[in-house]
């Protein structure tokens, strides 16, 4: 993500830092010493940019959820385009993000189970898997399903279920049981 | 859980204190000195009982994971017993406990997405699903399934799907979609 010609500016540097290590590691795990030495600003600068750590994971949670809905909406839109509309491109779109090696199941599910969203963030975790479920329903209408609301919510559930058994057992292959079980949404 | 006549020992009580509080508000959040502090016993009784903060947590997940199976195990065959064996008595089950005022997910999915367990922990996590994965094999056995592994592997999924919807809705409903899914394994 960095520009060689144009490295970033300190809030910018924070947040991708934020990025990094809040996935990875949990948001509770990082504290702001190792924000601040990783993003190699100043004290002061962090914190004239996020006045507490609040406020930096409120910024995470808005920039993950505003990349992963990217990415996860045109990689559906890819795979309808190439192989038909159908719910269970939901499931192999999950396959990809689940062989990335850095996968560590969802931001937003590991935000909610550690406790750690206050206020405007449980907001953020939210309407994350409500615009999630707004996706899924865009994609049974499309596939002409006769009752698109209850496929989408049947999907949500589906999907929520693999990420978590992926990000349990390491293993990918979640998502092919996903995609059976969204193969079988039609009857 | 506590009886008037015979106080809890110590070591008991440390750990029906961490019961209720890493349940409740997750394993990081929760640091010795409260632990120490509403289990009312002594500091040095305390790191007697438990030198390290992982014994603890291991000690309460392997309690948790006794309890929590017995209970289902329990519900379900109460169910099973009741209506006649079906895989959707899996999700009738988990209504219940979504229903429960101090529902909070699952203990061993919180654990995992916290990223607080290590070593021997993760194995106690990890064992929890492949146990709750048996039980659900066993009851689709139960119920004659024609592909009885398969029938489990989609239960288990969906049963964690179930889990985080309800939690991060906080609408046991999310119990009746994973009560459709289940009824739509036969197909």
């Amino acid at each position: 993500m960095t520009n060689a010609t144009a490295p970033l500016e300190p809030r910018q540097r924070i947040l991708e830092t934020a990025m990094r290590l809040f996935y990875a590691d949990g948001i509770r795990a990082v504290g702001i010493d190792r924000l601040i030495a990783e993003s190699q600003v100043a004290k002061a600068s962090f914190y004239r940019h996020f006045p507490s750590k609040d406020d930096l994971v409120l910024a995470f949670l808005r920039l993950r959820h505003e990349r992963w809905m990217n990415w996860f909406a045109g990689r559906l839109e890819a795979r309808c385009a190439a192989a038909g509309p159908a719910m269970e491109r939901a499931a192999e779109v999950l396959r990809e993000w689940f062989e990335e090696p850095d996968f560590r199941g969802c931001a937003f599910i590991n935000t909610l189970t550690e406790g750690s969203a206050q206020g405007e963030a449980i907001s953020v975790v939210q309407s994350h898997k409500d615009e999630l479920q707004d996706c899924l329903l865009a994609l049974a209408r499309r596939c002409g399903h006769p009752q698109p609301e209850r496929a989408a919510e049947d999907a949500l559930l589906i999907v929520e279920g693999a990420i978590v058994r992926a990000h349990m057992t390491g293993d990918a292959g979640a998502a092919d049981v996903a995609r059976r079980l969204l193969q079988k949404s039609w009857s």
